[in-house]
């Protein structure tokens, strides 16, 4: 049987994943509230600036009537210590004299760090950690990435046939997947802080790369910035990427003021930062958007950019959707090699695998230690 | 809850697996006797000229000192008819006085295509055929196939890194795939009754192509026939595909008389099948193979190979064992396209998916209709 504890927490990681697609840059928080081995209230984190997960559920208790001293409060990150965009949970939590406070694990963010369930534990509120930490860290890894790290989370996702091909080599590829992966590949949009393409795919698809979810109001939508990899500024002024709702950013190895000039016109923001081979500079810009808050990454591109982020050692998680369609000659998933020996081939392990509609869908972790 | 009838042919199906290395070109059978909603004597069948399941089944009985007059007999195939290599097993049943027989299909053997029940009920012994009839089809889809459509089931084997390939562009493949891969390559070939291969891949690999089993007498075990597709007569004289033990059967185009002698010496025997274009006719090829009662074939050639048996329409599953490595250029599944329009790359179906070791194992479905 599982302890109770856990179980609790379970549906506190769970709520969680509702705050995803609006809580970036802040972690995407989940809180229940349990009295009686019962959930009496529970809340998410809402968009930034907004109310994190416990005073949500501090709110939802006030709005059903219950009563909550002494209760139990599960929440998947620590309760913050400091004033931010909104004063510190963990007072809230004082003032409304809860029970006990269960946190999943410690908040990373310096400016916590134990902080929190210090506090509570100061104000006589005895705490507890660690309960599905593991899980918890999932929940939230682009977050807890940028803090530990300084750069966001970087999720390669691939679309290809079982034979490893995302494109005939006329370059058609719609659609290889089904709709199921297409409307989880929105879904993964809407759960990053920036999608990152490559000029190829720009100037073959003309992409929007923005998030699209049926039945939703476009405007209660938070759309990830989009990132266009363009070395010698390409990107045509009329691309979608530019001109769809959300921000645009163009980055490049040297601008051409003019060209520079034509595309801020159009929105989008143009930056440099150049490599020593005349290219961007990858690892500059994984960098620059973690300076920007971004968490997580998704990196949309061809076989190019695929292969450049692989070879720099930039790439967390591999998302592959695969089709059982037979293409035999076509685009590949990622530019490396060629290689003269198997062991230098990059081996990933496969961490799960699901099926959407007629396709798969395999997420891979990089072997490395950071 | 599962019917009692479901739950003990699931015993007999599970039972009939153990038959499947040595029965071929007999189905694989599994026969369970019960009394009293408990299992008292079981069997399945051994290899060709051996019992079948039921006689198995009789003979565990009385070695038991079990009574089984009046019990339920449950049996993946219909009970058969006729004097083939053994006596009439419904014969048996009747003898022995049985007080109910269930089989999960009617046997599709034209000597057989229900004349077995028949019998049984002619005799006074309540019969029902129908319980399972999916899960039994699959278990022997082989014999099943080969005497409907006179062709053996053909099963297409790939390893393959995530991106496609199964060798780097120098041709090394060993090992893309793991130890539990490996291994199920070898359960696979002890359940077939002949592996395909290419001149291409005998060649390059001096693959052996033969069942090793650790642990397991090799004299006890039933090696399939091994065939190569070569067209103009290469298969060096010293091959290892002709030296193990089993036998050898090289197929081509046109045989130069003095080469054809050499590698008859060394115990292979060759044929020639031409077709119109110059190559080995594999549609002819496939046919031979199924008069020489060839149940289940396992093509484990290299792309140009797979290519031509896919793109003749021969290839009833497909079988891809990945391994999460990236090796980005090499050399490719199938030889197949190159396609102007994805509508015209053959779609299959994923059936199953599982995990072997650090890889994993797809298993998909042809699409059309035989």
């Amino acid at each position: 049987m599982q302890h109770p504890d856990s179980y609790f927490m379970e549906q506190a990681i769970r709520l969680s994943a509702k705050g995803r697609p609006l809580s970036p840059p802040n972690p995407a928080v989940g809180c229940v509230i349990v009295r009686d081995g019962e959930i009496i209230a529970s809340g998410f984190t809402q968009k930034a600036g907004g109310h994190h997960a416990e005073i949500e559920a501090l709110t939802d208790a006030e709005r059903r009537g219950v009563n909550i001293e002494g209760a139990t409060v599960y929440v998947t990150l620590e309760p913050c210590s400091h004033y931010g965009r909104t004063p510190p949970c963990a007072l809230a939590l004082i003032n409304h004299r809860v029970g006990r406070v269960v946190a999943a694990m410690k908040d990373p963010n310096p400016l916590v760090a134990g902080k929190g369930l210090a506090m509570l534990e100061a104000a006589g509120i005895p705490t507890a950690c660690g309960v599905l930490e593991e899980e918890a860290w999932e929940s939230n890894r682009g977050f807890f990435t940028r803090m530990t790290r300084g750069t966001p989370w970087v999720t390669l996702k691939v679309g290809a046939s079982i034979d490893g091909r995302t494109a005939l080599p006329n370059g058609e590829s719609q659609w290889i997947t089904g709709e199921a992966a297409r409307q989880d590949v929105q879904r993964l949009r809407s759960e990053s802080g920036a999608i990152l393409t490559g000029i190829g795919t720009v100037l073959a698809d003309d992409c929007r790369l923005n998030v699209r979810l049926p039945g939703r109001d476009p405007a209660e939508i938070r759309q990830p910035l989009r990132v266009v990899v363009d070395s010698s500024l390409r990107t045509p002024v009329t691309a979608r990427v530019i001109g769809e709702d959300g921000l645009c950013l163009i980055v490049c190895a040297k601008a051409d003021p003019k060209r520079k000039a034509e595309l801020e016109m159009r929105g989008a923001e143009v930056i440099e930062l150049p490599g020593s081979d005349g290219r961007v500079d990858l690892r500059a810009l994984v960098s620059e958007l973690g300076r920007r808050e971004v968490n997580d990454l998704l990196a949309e591109g061809g076989a190019t950019l695929n292969g450049a982020l692989l070879d720099a050692g930039l790439v967390d998680e591999i998302v592959v959707y695969t089709a059982p369609i037979l293409i035999g000659e076509g685009r590949g998933m990622w530019s490396v090699g060629p290689y003269k020996r198997l062991a230098e081939a990059e081996r990933w392990a496969y961490r799960s695998v699901s099926r959407l509609g007629e396709d798969l869908c395999f997420d891979l972790r990089n072997q490395r230690k950071d």
